[in-house]
């Protein structure tokens, strides 16, 4: 099978000689080529001048055995289109001008073209599938409207998201209506991605974590729905990604997702059993991909193992269970994707 | 019931009017008294003048509806004592001078004479025992050995305590080896501090959340019951408290701990399913008390409701599922401990 025939194919939850590979982060700074890219240029020129990011997008590719591209992009995309004003600051997170506390603050939103403003991520998708034509898999990907919400409300990183959390009880109807929109925007993007040749999309709700599981159900799985569900009707897969989510898995049927990518602290067995037919991807935890060769593949096997017996294979994709750390050799990572090619 | 025959109660599984309460950093920013005590004298000091410690211990029982106070200290008191050399910079985490990487490091750490450094702490203790008479329950504390391990490794704060955990699986020896001095060290450290007056003690294991559940089976479990072996054995509970630790739970019946202090993600029903003969406590999210009084007390009585039903009311602590915010308005916290005794 070629790659993208392998990793369509697990979407579909058809039979494959062994699940698709693909590594959240796997275009990042543990790549020499990515860093000299980003020496010479910022990160969101990267983003907008498709030679750029697809340029990136491949380099894990070329390196390393790998069944599927995730275009090279930014979940904070979406509040910069709709005017919030985001930076990344040299060696720090990313930093908010125009933050959310108010009424008056949400109706400062500009949502009309923010489509149009949007588009380079599609073009940069199409520029992707183009070089890529069709032996890659590709995904396209936004942040998850609370993840986009917290950031919107804290102005940047959190340890805690505070004014996230205190405005979903303090002032509910505007979280929900923030919510809201930055889902249908996060809808008709996805979209795009798809119609320019993404083959799935991810969300990343990079803190839902944060929330209970009566608070995620009541706040985040009503906005996830309004993205999955025309997704769903137009017959594009969506992944969800839940940082430290384990305790919401009794929740995240309702979202409406075709599948789940899992964070490395829930239990594989567990999840498959939850959700016996639904796509999941995972869980490798990336520090261990840190601790070197043998260990990232000793975990690549003990997974696969897994993945054999609960459901030989099918409606699994191999990846970690968060993004893959900066400071990572790159050989333990092509030790990782490796083990995963010889159980074809 | 007077306070502390109610926590007395509570710990030994007797029936109670109501279930006692305290929270997790009662003593901390959110009190002017506790600030005014802190801009005149440094952390350290306060800890090691027990007028001062019991000064800012007292003043949330002096404000609010508590039923026990606990000992003013700091989780990194243990590798203070054992030279690590911990200081805390103004505004900022704590940072370490001397931290673990080689054997010869763990060679460095001074384990004699380590019981005498830290006499401060029951000296506290017993000064605060002193003051409240047989009036209020007293809590002891210490850091659970993996988090101490992951501040060692370190060297102070982190997102992911990368170095902590690559060297559970690149130096397994080394870090069993550490996890097991510091556990001893613990042992004594609270076995002291419950002959000083402490009622029971609580381990707080911050990041041990961090872990899957294998990794946390495999290194922490052995490292927590070589402490509550030994202080069951003196008839010491020793409560446990995983941040994030809701995946975990499946495998803290075999730290042997004598009650879970439960973070705001779990569920109480499953996890009093899980454990029927234990202590509960929790588990409010904190952050609830920043989005007012009504939001406070709403949380308290649902709560009490979820106790009353689930074992009426034995074997629980009201409490919060993390510690008190520093920016909670105090009449939050008052409106939420009030709300507690009115269901007495």
């Amino acid at each position: 099978m070629n790659p993208r025939a392998r990793f369509l194919a697990a979407l579909r939850g058809e039979a494959v000689d062994r699940p698709p590979v693909w590594l959240m982060r796997q275009a990042g700074r543990y790549l020499p080529q990515y860093r000299e890219v980003r020496r010479q240029h910022g990160f969101w020129e990267v983003c907008r001048q498709p030679e750029l990011s697809t340029l990136v997008a491949r380099e894990p590719l070329e390196r390393l055995s790998l069944d599927a591209a995730i275009v090279f992009s930014d979940i904070l995309t979406v509040p910069e289109a709709m005017g919030l004003g985001v930076t990344f600051g040299p060696g720090e997170g990313p930093r908010l001008v125009n933050t959310l506390s108010t009424a008056a603050d949400l109706s400062a939103w500009t949502v009309d073209g923010v489509a149009q403003r949007l588009s380079f991520v599609s073009e940069a998708v199409r520029h992707l599938r183009t070089t890529l034509e069709d032996r890659y898999g590709i995904l396209g990907f936004a942040g998850a409207p609370f993840t986009l919400f917290a950031y919107a409300t804290e102005g940047g990183g959190s340890d805690d998201f505070a004014k996230a959390r205190i405005m979903l009880h303090q002032q509910p109807w505007l979280a929900q209506k923030a919510l809201g929109i930055l889902a249908d925007v996060a809808a008709e993007y996805l979209a795009a991605q798809a119609d320019a040749g993404a083959d799935c999309v991810q969300l990343f709700d990079t803190w839902g974590g944060l929330l209970d599981a009566e608070d995620y159900a009541r706040f985040c799985v009503p906005a996830l729905r309004r993205i999955t569900q025309p997704l769903a009707a137009r017959g594009v897969p969506v992944l969800l990604f839940v940082r430290g989510g384990a305790h919401l898995l009794p929740v995240l049927a309702d979202t409406g997702a075709h599948g789940f990518s899992l964070d490395w602290r829930v239990d594989w067995r567990e999840a498959r059993a939850r959700f016996p037919r639904s796509i999941l991807q995972g869980n490798v935890d990336p520090i261990l991909l840190m601790a070197g060769a043998d260990v990232a593949r000793d975990r690549v096997r003990h997974l696969l193992a897994t993945m054999l017996e609960t459901s030989q294979y099918r409606r699994c994709i191999v990846n970690l269970g968060h993004g893959i750390h900066k400071d990572t050799d790159p050989d333990a990572v092509h030790a990782f994707c490796d083990e995963v090619t010889r159980h074809g």
